[in-house]
């Protein structure tokens, strides 16, 4: 029962069972306990997913799953984010201890809301709103369509237009921003041409606002292109270093706000392109 | 400050203030307040995200924000997952009520490992792993060569193959498991030839193990393709009942596992996919 998640920790310790309890699809509890995990990195674990416990019955069983875990060498951790009362007594009778994200914090929001909680298995990552799921859906279409400047059509939809040197990270970050925020991304692609001048390139000129300039390390960006074209000019640290300067020198002249992708993950890039976009209220 | 998160709550009810407060990007935040906020469907809310408080000084700005909005008409909600003391400790300071993810957990969950928590600004949704970060990215690469059956080239490298009738869900599903999952995604359109017998096509006959379905409820697959060509033969019901049911049928014939897609997100059908490829542990 459950999905043994990827895990990046040492493997010389012995491994601290882990269980993500979900009456849906678990990604509350793996995010909320992963939080937690993170800040022991002297120690490993092994990580069950068990989602979409919608029944009282399936309850029982993995609560029969936890106490055969007590039985082992190391006492596990049990993450759940339940909701519906009656899953909830089920799992908490385990001799398994219970990190129970919705019991205290439902209490207290319950407090400061003066409304009661509806605690039915609510779909956090399903559907939802209908027409915030099918503008996701919509911008990964429009990012695959304009991934790498593949069409010019359309430009003028965008959200938010990502340029930078190719394999600074563009894609990733554009698929990220559609899926996960249904923000309409193009990617545009400079090249050798663009640096003649210190002018935008045409397609996107009149669309400056919108720009968000990637950069990266021109080492790092050398060993990337190595992996694609080992030992050609495209990735040698000598014409890395040069479109790189040539793209930072553009962001700057037409103040176009910038990232440097080098040490920086999708999810962060992602929060800071979107924190550049937002109106900012006064405090 | 704060960026303003797109919300499908009603309009008419007065909003409530709700502040996301993080160390890092506050996907976390974000992922825990939701899930308890969706249990409060009659009230609108107005989030604003604050992430990357990195020192005292922000979060004594933050405590400024926080306490101007506690002299607003409603009581606002702020979440925190800030795992550093002293900022933690600044951010208590505020008149505003603090849902701390990090403060009880973590306690308990030192009591159960027995192990002292770092207590840092840990990078959740950081580089992390960098060997697991790269993976994700490699795989997004993977999945866009890789879309709607555009490469058959390496279809042997993919860990998962979806395949269905045009339009029934293959693409956004695929980049989410990429993306959040590193999993190597190739997808496959099933078209009118692909009926002709049952043998399942070709390119993918060697890979059937590897095969995930999806199907669709008819008029939903009509209404999808509308969209996208209107009032062709594509998009009518006929076509659209006539594709899902040999589809299903080839799914029945070859025992590969499918989904319908009419009714779920990208979210629960990637949680399914994966359960359905992992190893099933005696309980």
């Amino acid at each position: 029962m459950g999905i043994p998640t990827p895990d990046g920790s040492p493997v010389d310790a012995p491994a601290v069972p882990v269980f993500f309890l979900s009456d849906s699809t678990g990604i509350s509890a793996e995010t909320m306990g992963n939080a937690l995990l993170i800040q022991f990195p002297e120690l490993r674990f092994e990580r069950r997913l068990i989602p979409f416990i919608t029944t009282v019955e399936e309850a029982r069983k993995v609560v029969a799953t936890l106490d055969a875990a007590m039985d082992g060498p190391i006492t596990p951790l049990a993450f759940s984010t339940t909701a519906v009362t009656e899953i909830r007594d089920e799992l908490h009778r385990s001799r398994c201890p219970l990190i129970d994200f919705f019991d205290l914090h439902m209490t207290k929001v319950e407090a400061i809301l003066g409304h009661e909680g509806q605690r039915v298995a609510a779909r956090l990552h399903g559907l939802g709103d209908v027409k915030r799921y099918n503008a996701r859906m919509a911008a990964v279409e429009y990012a695959i369509e304009h991934d790498d400047g593949q069409s010019m059509r359309a430009l003028d939809k965008a959200d938010v237009i990502l340029i930078a040197p190719s394999r600074c990270g563009k894609t990733p970050t554009t698929m990220y921003l559609a899926l996960q925020h249904g923000i309409f991304v193009a990617n545009y692609p400079l090249v050798d041409e663009d640096f003649d001048t210190n002018e935008l390139p045409k397609p996107i000129r009149h669309l400056r606002d919108r720009c968000f300039g990637i950069t990266t390390t021109p080492a790092r960006l050398s060993q990337v292109r190595h992996e694609r074209r080992a030992n050609s000019r495209y990735a040698s640290l000598e014409q890395c270093t040069f479109e790189l300067r040539r793209a930072e020198t553009l962001y700057r002249i037409h103040k176009i706000p910038s990232i440097n992708s080098s040490a920086k993950s999708v999810e962060e890039m992602s929060t800071v392109i979107l924190q550049s976009r937002s109106p900012q209220p006064a405090a």
